[in-house]
Parts: structure tokens; sequence; C-alpha cells
């Protein structure tokens, strides 16, 4: 978490003359997002994120994310969306990096959710998948199985110094999903990273979705598979049967499921406990001696795939 | 800059339950202050600073840096203040830390100060002098003449690798500084860290002082010289006598500065170049690899010293 690149009070008062959003009153550096360098702007009528874009962002993707934003927003979904310029961009320069100014989007997010949180993620998630159906950009999902087996093969040398007997856990692993992998499930737009720092309540109500960053077109059950991950384990490694329930039927009860994506949701929570696995996997070797960004331990998703080898139907996730 | 405490919101939920500041909305961590820990609060009354002191503040501290602030803020000065909960308390715990409720100030702190931006330094610099003359309560500068011998006396050994020749440098001035430095000039409660980023404008004019975790009890004139060499010198190194004169009269004309207090202007300015000067070299020798705090070349301050010991006279800073 940092701020990459400093921007000073006269680079944003310039960068503002081209927006009609009132005069800036303060702004700070704001510790999230580990990708980007964000700013909190107030001005005389509203608060804005100001985000620029650094290196580990392919600035040819930028486009998709921003008009994503934009199509959920004019589809009535809570998140976080681009303000354009007198011109209508939304994708400016500032400070030799690509930047945009994005609407502040009130709520906070929850360290521990509780079932109730869970089923209005499913309904969030749900309306978000059914929102982009007419959405007309693509974009690849570079951490799906082949990313996966990228990283793999760059990972698995040193894979059994981490955890004793990784490394083969990962190549039968792979194998399986590569062999198993669905081609024919319906796919859309998915967040692909709505973990519970990603989701805004105000009090007990959802408020909104933000980060869009890895958002890309792919299975769209997947994004729920992700979601069960990141949502319904507790700390110590327990899965809650209840909130698996809520978060299923959640979004159930908005975006019905096919008897495929059902079938499928076992192997669809294997393979995002691999991805989250494999990318942790790679941080964690890839770590910078005293860098203050908190690398996460690749063992707490060995711990969730395993507990997903072991699951044979998806009424294990609390669907009937 | 970074954020050392990660609070999440449930507590700052439960901590703001002892305020009557409203319900809570948002937070972020911003990223500001080397020193500590802060968050931007906003509840649905007003806007926040949470502040969670780490190792580096002394806790004894904190009830004189605290009632500072409240004292000046009484005064009628624009700073952030400590708020108070429904016990009367401004000083906290969160988290295992101590912790302050602060005001949130408008504005925003400038890269390039213009002479008009100088003068209005010097008043409110002057203002504070004054605000605090009947403030009770003292504190020791610890990054007094004492602590450069302190500070030197654990560089001295590798000076010479950052500047060569600098080690006989320090020891001469410190000889120097030690035979010289003033003794009776008046004295009070100095913010002894007063750079521009810790001084708030709103468009054009000064909205505010924050930070005053280096405040003490020290010369007032001194203040003046700590400015002198934040304030006054170009990127190139040139000294702007039309920012010092602007500076130094501004200050004047609020708080009249005495003869002694004038003839030693030359002397307290190489003491305040001094102190940067070591603690950078401190800072510079000590730095951890890979760490994200940019730590700051003590070249700069040591090219303000030599600067300084070629002035025979306060008229050189603009003084009449």
């Amino acid at each position: 978490m940092a701020v990459y690149t400093q921007v000073d009070a006269d680079d944003i008062a310039n960068f503002l003359t081209d927006y009609d959003v009132g005069n800036i009153i303060s702004f700070k550096g704001i510790a999230e997002g580990v990708e980007n360098s964000n700013y909190l702007l107030q001005t005389d009528q509203n608060h804005f994120i100001l985000t620029l874009y650094e290196k580990r962002v392919n600035p040819d993707d930028l486009p998709f994310f921003l008009n994503l934003m934009d199509h959920l927003a004019q589809k009535g979904l809570n998140c976080a969306t681009p303000v354009r310029d007198r011109q209508g961009q939304a994708l400016k320069e500032l400070c030799g990096r690509p930047a945009a100014l994005i609407s502040f989007l009130q709520g906070m997010s929850i360290n521990k959710p509780t079932p109730h949180h869970c089923r209005q993620l499913g309904q969030a998630l749900a309306q978000m998948h059914n929102a982009t159906a007419d959405f007309k950009m693509t974009r690849v999902n570079n951490l799906s199985v082949d990313g996966w087996q990228n990283l793999m093969d760059q990972c698995i040398d040193r894979a059994d110094n981490v955890i004793p007997g990784l490394s083969g856990i990962l190549q039968t692993e792979m194998k399986w999903l590569g062999d198993h992998w669905p081609e024919h499930l319906p796919s859309g737009v998915i967040h692909a990273d709505l973990f519970p720092d990603n989701v805004f309540f105000r009090g007990d109500t959802l408020s909104g979705l933000i980060d869009f960053y890895f958002a890309c077109t792919d299975i769209l059950a997947y994004d729920l598979a992700i979601c069960l991950n990141a949502w319904c384990f507790e700390t110590d490694g327990s899965f809650n049967i209840t909130k698996a329930r809520n978060l299923t039927r959640g979004y159930h009860n908005v975006r019905p499921l096919s008897t495929a994506e059902y079938d499928s949701l076992p192997l669809l929570c294997r393979g995002a406990a691999m991805r989250f696995l494999l990318t942790r996997l790679y941080d964690w070797l890839h770590q910078v001696e005293g860098a203050t960004v908190t690398v996460k331990n690749p063992r707490e998703y060995l711990e969730k795939l395993t507990f997903h080898q072991a699951i044979t139907s998806a009424s294990a996730y609390g669907l009937e």
C-alpha cells in the first residue's frame, strides 16, 4: 500500500481545470491499492478519488476498465465511476502517468463478513453480471488456466521451500484443472477480485463495489467461486456453510444458475483457490526485502484448495 | 509515508462510540506523516484525522502536543486540534497504540512557496509564538545542541563516505556552535519543524499549521531560523532574499524581534542548518534497504550551512 507517484497541489489544480467539479479544498494520498497511486480529493462540490495508473497496469486495458465502470453506473449499480472532463474524456494523463478522476463511493469495507453481508454480496454480484450482458468490450483473463500454468512454471522450483510437497500438489492439480476446465458455461464480464476490501457497506447495507482493475471476460460462475473462497472461510480455515448458502442463494435469486453451472461449482472453486494460491506463492517468492507491502502467506489458499478437492456436489455450498 | 497500524471498520466504529461526532461514513488510511499512522474519517457531521502514535513518538510527550494544539485553537489560531470524547479525554487508545481524533484542517501544502506565502508564514509563526506566551507546559528540545552532539557522535565515523571532508566540517561547526549558542534569548514554545508540508493554504491564503510533534520549549527566533532554511532557498541552492525579507518582516510586524534576537539570527540559522544536516545524515546512514520512505540527501543542508557561515549580519535576511 503506497503512493508511487507524488503529485503536488499545483499539478492537481492544473489537472482539475479540465473538469467542472469545483475548486479544490484538500487532497491526501491514500494508502490503498497495491497497484496504483490514489489521492482523495475534496472540492467545494464533492469528494473524488484521483487514480494514477502505475506500471503493473497495462494502459491498453484502461478503456475497458473505465467504460465498464461507466456502463455499470448507467445500469444503476452502485460502483465507483469515472468522471468525464468537459471534452467527455475519462482517461487522462497526470505527472506522466495515465490518470482518471473517479467518483467517491461512501461506505467502508468490512473485515468480518456475516451471513447477512454474504447474501447482499451474492445479489450485487448477480446484478453486476446481469448488467454487463450488453457490454460490448471484452478483455482476456490473463489469470485463467494458461496464466496459472505460466505462474506455476516460475514458482515450481522453489515451491517446496515454502510448503514441503507443494510442487507435487500444484502439478497434479494443474493437470487436472487443465483437463476438466469447462468450455461452454455462460460467460461475460466478471469482477475477478471481489474480496471483502472491494465491497463497501454503510451500516449493514451494501453501498457499492470498487476496484475493477482485474475485471475481464470469463465464466460468470467463476466469479461466484472466487467469492466463495474469499468470503466463506473463517480465519481458522473452517468453511462457513451458512455464509456460503447466503452467498449462493443471494446470487441465484437474481441470476439463476443453470444445471451446468451448478454442477461445475466445485471445479470452479478449485480453480479460484488455485489462482490465488499461485499469485500468493509468486508474490511470496518474489518479495522485496524491507518493502512495506505485506505479502500474504500462500498456505491459506492451499488449505482452501484441499477443502474444495474433497467436495463432490455443489450442495456443499448450500445450493439445492 | 505509510500506515503502520491497520485499523478496521469495527475498530473505528467502536472507538467513535465514546465521541459525539456522528456516524462513520468512510475512512481511508492516508500516506502522510513519517512517524505515525493517519486515517481520514468522514462522518455524517464532519471530517476528522485519526492518528495512532507509533514507536518513534514518546507517549509521555503526547499530553504536551495535544494540549498545545488545544491551547492554540482556543487562542484563535488555525491549526489541527484534538477532539475530546464525552469524558473530556483527547488522548485515547486504539489497537494497542495511543490515539487521538484530530479536527480536519482544510487546505493544501504548497511545493513552490512565493514571497507572498512567506509573508503569511512569518505572520502565522509570530502569532503562534505570541499565543503560547501563557502556555504552562514545557518540553525539552532533544534536537538542540546536546542532541546534535549525540547525533554527530553516531555519524562521524562514516560521514566522509557520504560527503568527503564532512567529518571535519561537522566537528569544527559543532565546537563553534557549542561555544556561541545563546543562553538568554526569549524562549517559549516553538513548532521546530515548520516546513512547507506542514503549512496549509486555501488558494493563496494561509489556512493553518499542522504536525506539532516536534514542538518544544526553545529560543523563539530559532523557529524563524528553521523557516528561513526551509522556505527561502531555491531548488538550485540559491538564497531568495525577497522570500527571506517577507518572512522576517511578516514575523517582525506581529512579534518585533529584539536587538539581541536580530543579532543572533545568522548564528541561529547555522544551528538550524546543522540540525537538519545531522538528522538527514543520520537517516542517510541508517536507511533500511528496500523501504519505501524516501531518505533526503544531507548535502542540501551542508550547502545551507555554508551559506549561513558566510553571513555577518541579519540584514542579509532582509531585516533592517
